[in-house]
């Protein structure tokens, strides 16, 4: 038996603004950061937990404070009784009524409670000796649905539902282990895109990101200016060639009309996705502009707040890609319930990627939905950029524009807090 | 000229869980709280601003944190400049591309920022010696559209037609203002309908609030036990007989499936509405739920995260009454676009209260939209509770029934901090 001794947290800033990477038609000067906890107990492995939420800069503090505020509730508490429920350490952060009225279940409180709570899996994943996805993939189908709270979806996804789902993808489920170890998971490349480039830089990264690394997609940032964006998306097409997937990325900048009319004009390029067209909080607006843009798929996910909003886009068939993001929701559970109900609507997932440390953390469960979910790779891909891996334990790897399936134990969110010491954020 | 000196926040929590008065399906010990914010200038005129949210315990404290946090923009800044130009002062905040990562435009950080705005309109208002209420009422419509950011509503309210509506609302406003001085404005209450009292005391505070007080609605927390919820809504209607309006509120205990059959049960108690069936996150879900208890009403709204969600809930049909919180979204500007949007949409608006300071704040809104914006206060109604209202230099007070308007100027929300200093947080 042993117990929580420890919740710290981080407040980690890199300067990312200085070079313009990250820059988008919303974003025109983003600081990556993350804040980061480690969770660690009085047992004899030495295993510390860890999670994050990204963020971009002002605020992160207001985060850190938000995961020390509820810190008290792990502090002293048995770890094994958590681990081996944990529906109950979802009900501790999730369920606490007060905690909810600051949402619910979004913004600034959601996403701490998910750093908190991937923290927790990751001790799990850890003393088990997997990495996440491949602890998530081998959980027996009731005992993972029991970890799962489908409240407010069961008009959409009931939990017999879900083991059945889970059921059915025990079939072949040790080849595509074996596959994903061998082969990897694809990967696409934002890198190229940021709208603080110049021409030049931008189709220098776009060939560089294709033809020596392998991607098989890239994605440009648009928004600020049609006629750039017109002439930038021509000079991408060009550089890239007419077989490399080439999607698009408004950050949300529009109104739902003026969505519609900008991207209709885009219709040469053959796009792979319009991305972030207007608010995440918009489902008819989104919906309203997948009808009049088709037959480009409109992709949305990395702002969306939780299952909820995420259940409602499916049922109105709002887009055509879904991209979930690892550190918005409350950690590994609502993710995984996530991926079910994409399997039940049959919707392609690529999840959102890039800022510090959710390369590592999200391609997790890319490959958790491959292996037990979905069973498919079929367009889907993981978005990677070359940013701050550096300062993670097990950094991702990258081969031939595949992310190489993480083997170490843990849910990959690990930092070298050391390496990172100069960027601690001091106010 | 004059200059911002200083952001002051304050983590009031009052021991409400101690009496039960607040508890719901969904909130069995609430500690009514407030993060409340005092913003100071040089000027001479010794006006401090004020504005809060307001919270139910836990977690107050981070929204404190997220106000501090973003006081550096005020501080130092020309306070003129500002309350001239409304919309700049949104813009610091909401328009902060780092902050909206956090969100965007929902939870901790976005009813931070409401406080912030709201401190600020309570300059303004008592600088021009009025209530704010009548600040708003009483602006050029050009004039207060400029204030507002019709980003991602214009396929629902485009600048041109709030105009209008504000033009056509001009007709009678003088006598407007005038019969709400004299009569003032429909209040119900929620005080009897606490889930944690027993029948007995439900009963008679049924009885006092209705024959006593002389409000024409009470309101009863419903959803946690059916057979109880049916033997309640049977003593309240005896107790208050068949012209009182009697509405119930679930607190958002309900999948949809659930609540439609839960409220299939209530058909004979002639309800005014079932408030909070479900999550606020879920248009759909509300939309269908609203078309399957028909003829009862839907409401919603006092944990509606910002202007995006109430459109797509009109957009939708999705409730039949609009419940407006004045502390959860970015300020008076989000609110008035809010109105401005039922009133495009012909829906009724019954603003949120109860909570500590609420009452003061929410009938500025609705004051404002009876005399500017819809003209009507039929079917129209502010909830009221008896709580805390003793910690507010100009406590709400009710006659008949009615919210007497507020004549002092501001925005109703000063306290007088010293009298409340027991219930300083401190950990």
């Amino acid at each position: 038996m042993s117990t929580i001794t420890n919740v710290k947290t981080y407040d980690f800033r890199f300067p990312t603004s200085q070079t313009l990477s990250g820059s988008d038609a919303m974003n025109p000067d983003p600081d990556y950061s993350t804040a980061y906890v480690e969770v660690e107990t009085d047992a004899d492995d030495g295993i510390k937990g860890t999670g994050f939420v990204f963020t971009i800069g002002r605020g992160n503090d207001v985060v850190c404070r938000a995961i020390d505020s509820m810190s008290h509730v792990l502090l002293g508490r048995n770890v094994e009784e958590l681990l081996d429920n944990m529906r109950l350490a979802w009900d501790l952060f999730v369920g606490d009524s007060q905690l909810r009225w600051l949402g619910p279940e979004k913004g600034v409180e959601h996403m701490a409670i998910g750093a908190v709570l991937s923290a927790l899996w990751d001790i799990k994943a850890k003393r088990a000796g997997k990495p996440l996805w491949m602890l998530l993939a081998q959980m027996d189908p009731e005992e993972l649905v029991a970890t799962l709270d489908f409240r407010y979806l069961t008009d959409a996804l009931r939990p017999e539902e879900a083991i059945e789902i889970l059921q059915e993808g025990k079939r072949g489920k040790d080849e595509r282990i074996e596959y994903l170890l061998k082969f990897g998971y694809p990967g696409y490349s934002t890198a190229a895109g940021w709208l603080g480039y110049a021409d030049e830089k931008m189709v220098q990264i776009a060939k560089e990101e294709t033809e020596q690394k392998g991607f098989k997609q890239i994605k440009l940032k648009v928004g600020r200016n049609v006629d750039d964006d017109l002439r930038r998306l021509a000079l991408a097409r060009e550089a890239i060639g007419p077989d490399v997937r080439l999607a698009v990325d408004a950050n949300q900048v529009w109104d739902v009309p003026e969505a519609i009319e900008w991207i209709n004009k885009f219709h040469d390029f053959d796009l792979a996705w319009v991305e972030e067209p207007t608010s995440p909080d918009d489902v008819i607006g989104h919906a309203t502009i997948a009808r009049a843009i088709n037959p480009i798929p409109v992709a949305t996910g990395e702002q969306m707040q939780n299952r909820i909003m995420f259940k409602q886009y499916l049922q109105a068939n709002a887009f055509g890609v879904m991209q979930i993001d690892a550190t918005r929701v409350a950690g590994p559970q609502e993710v995984v319930l996530e991926y079910l109900m994409a399997k039940k609507f049959n919707k392609i997932v690529c999840p959102h990627a890039g800022g510090v440390g959710l390369c590592e953390a999200v391609c997790h469960f890319a490959m958790f939905d491959y292996v037990a979910v979905s069973g498919t790779m079929d367009g889907r891909m993981i978005e990677y950029v070359d940013n701050q891996h550096e300062y993670f334990v097990h950094p991702i790897q990258i081969s031939e524009g595949n992310y190489v399936a993480p083997t170490a134990p843990g849910n990959g969110t690990e930092m070298t807090v050391e390496t990172a010491q100069k960027y601690l954020y001091r106010g």
